[in-house]
């Protein structure tokens, strides 16, 4: 569940987001966004948690590998669906990774 | 709990971490932590969900703010805690967050 990401320098994409009560496609769509970012191009893992507050965190070995991501075409679907339908609010952040440190993995 | 952030570049510390089943003062620490966070210098806000993953986020305006709020006492005699009783396993990593954006914020 805790990704196994390379050494640093890595990115990192923080989706945190708040949902609407609007069920309508989005587990299904969620599960094949996950299928479909694992198989990108730099693609090194993703973390998921949600209570009211729902975090989303993707790993990546580039930036350009993050704006590919964001613009393929099922992706581009997806996220105006989730603007239309299925969050409330949400923020996004894009981040470089410059150290990390584990305990017990 | 989406948290009001400035605009970029500021600095993410992303907690990932399982929990044991071990209770023990976890969730009183836990709100402590959080409280003595905020009173940092430097502390910009942060964001939490918990499933079988934990995710906390931090938010920091330097890495200078997140080394002193390491090594703040209570803190440490808390991580001390965290991975003798309370954390199976963790990931915690320094970020720059070089670009954001909001939706419905």
């Amino acid at each position: 569940m805790i990704a196994h990401t390379p050494e640093p320098p890595y990115y990192a994409v923080i989706f945190s987001n708040i949902r609407t009560d609007i069920e309508d496609g989005y587990k299904e769509t969620s599960m094949e966004m996950v299928t479909l970012a694992t198989q990108q191009k730099g693609y090194l893992g993703h973390e998921s948690a949600r209570n009211d507050l729902g975090i989303t965190i993707s790993y990546w070995d580039s930036l350009e590998s993050i704006r590919i991501w964001k613009q393929q075409t099922d992706h581009l679907l997806a996220q105006r669906m989730g603007r239309e339908k299925w969050y409330s609010a949400y923020k996004t952040r894009i981040c470089v990774v410059q150290r990390d440190y584990a305990f017990g993995l």
